[in-house]
């Protein structure tokens, strides 16, 4: 398939949003945005770094990289309204390109969004940048540098299963629960509608658990200035974690990342009304800490877990990807 | 250098654009747009396919990579405002990636556009994914389906320049004014000053020249439901293209593209006007050519070339990436 006939095969029949002026086909997209302020980000998704063959199919690719995406909207409290989608194929993967948009168009459909541009080009490895773009009411933004001192801290759902099930899957051994936790490695839930769902909040900072709830806490509390206190015990966890290794348990719990939940950060006043908000959107949302003011103001952002008393200075930043870990 | 101290390098110590609330250090960037529209095209840059080392230095690959980006919003009639980056970065990359980002903000200093966010991670091809975003008063977007039967085609500056470089370049062999066609090929100018200056002008579809004229005029003739007819004796070349090869001055006047001129169809009657307008940013401009209703109203979209009263189809759409040309 040539650029001019996958341009053809990927463009929506018609576009769900209404501030869209011009999709594919021009030399740029073009849409109006009048009442909301306009949020943007992307990130680039390569094979044998971000996704195997051997683990994901074509079309899982194309969701998980577009809900990676979403996930960053959800984070900043944004609706979700575009996308595009530039692509690097080695001629190994010609033939299953249509199947990665398809995936993308799996959840695009849910959140009515639309594919509004890209680029296609051939090359040697499979890499697949995505841009999405997402309108905040402009009280509603939840931004890192949002959280105060004796905030709590909240995360979303479970945490490590996305990493169990890439476990489960590249060793191929038997489970329980095996298909719960590979679905979660292949299909992350953007928790877009959760997040909309606290505009009435008035003070929240979000991020998406990507890195791991540590690293990502740490963002938080550098940007905000506090320090950042996590009872590990508290850490949610789904019913079936218990059967993996304990060392492995508490690294993908820990720093394990991929879930793409929600770490919330906000005042106490506001916990009760976020769990009611939190049911109309069934997602469960568990307090896993809280902050206070920097132990030293010149060098704010620590992040500690505490445990039966004791507390444990954590410095691990997280994974960087220039930087790659091992299992 | 991780991707954590790469980010930090390459964050501008300020913001240019005041309508932007957020730049890097979020999930997500923010920005605000009350009165315009926003327009927003991505283009994918890939080691060996667009861009070689033995031609090029990483500061002129950041270079061209966003002014090619920018050459889209100029045929938006644009006004760019920011831009993210997405890279892959082999590890014989790795030290180059500043002076990457340094060339990009060379011309963004010039625009006085911000980088507001991308993504970094390691990979086996050199991969750069730029997104730029812009603004557009509503009346003054070009669109490729804004011409109409008898209006005039015009080109800017002179074409063909870009391929010529390249050819010295891989060449080796002595031309006049050689290092005249290398800057053309090195650093391509977006015709943002001058796509911004005909704001005035009611009616007008622009296309930037990246895949040769002819399939550009292909583009704007298809979605404006006309033919275009093409002088070639009035295709603008430099004072010294004569030096070339007879065949090598005709493909790559018609077919070489990568010279980001812009190429513009409007009514006669605001000929005179654009003339004039272009001497206020130094912008020659060459009328080429003219369009008609289409022969066949089923395929309208067709694109001629006249020499010496001679008309002859041009049924060629020009190079898609996933089907290489040789040289």
């Amino acid at each position: 398939m040539d650029e001019f006939s996958l341009i053809n095969s990927v463009k929506q029949p018609y576009y769900r949003q209404s501030s869209l002026l011009k999709g594919i086909g021009d030399d740029a997209a073009v849409f109006k945005e009048r009442q909301d302020n306009i949020v943007i980000a992307t990130d680039v998704f390569v094979e044998d770094i971000h996704f195997s063959q051997k683990t994901m199919s074509p079309e899982q690719v194309g969701y998980r990289a577009l809900a990676v995406n979403l996930s960053d909207l959800a984070a900043m409290g944004a609706q979700p309204t575009f996308y595009m989608v530039a692509i690097v194929v080695p001629s190994k993967w010609k033939n299953k390109i249509k199947e990665i948009y398809e995936g993308m168009n799996k959840l695009a459909l849910e959140y009515q969004i639309d594919l509004i541009g890209g680029d296609t080009v051939s090359g040697e490895q499979l890499t697949i940048t995505i841009t999405v773009i997402g309108s905040v009411f402009p009280n509603s933004v939840r931004y890192r540098s949002h959280a105060k001192a004796s905030d709590i801290v909240f995360v979303t759902e479970t945490l490590g299963d996305s990493r169990a099930g890439l476990h489960i899957l590249q060793t191929g051994k038997n489970y329980i629960e095996a298909e719960y936790f590979i679905q979660r490695h292949r299909y992350p839930k953007a928790r877009i509608k959760f997040a909309q769902s606290l505009t009435s909040i008035d003070r929240l900072a979000l991020n998406d658990i990507s890195d791991g709830i540590i690293s990502e806490a740490a963002e938080i509390a550098t940007e905000s200035k506090v320090d950042i206190v996590i009872d590990e015990s508290l850490i949610p966890i789904s019913e079936h974690f218990y059967q993996f290794d304990k060392t492995l348990q508490r690294k993908w719990k820990l720093f394990g990342g991929e879930d793409f939940e929600l770490l919330g950060v906000t005042s106490i006043s506001n916990w009760e009304k976020i769990k009611k908000l939190s049911e109309k959107t069934k997602t469960k949302v568990t307090k896993v800490g809280y902050t206070e003011n920097p132990e030293s103001m010149d060098a704010p952002g620590k992040v500690y877990l505490e445990e039966n008393g004791r507390r444990t200075l954590i410095l691990d930043r997280g994974y960087t990807h220039l930087n790659e870990e091992g299992d």
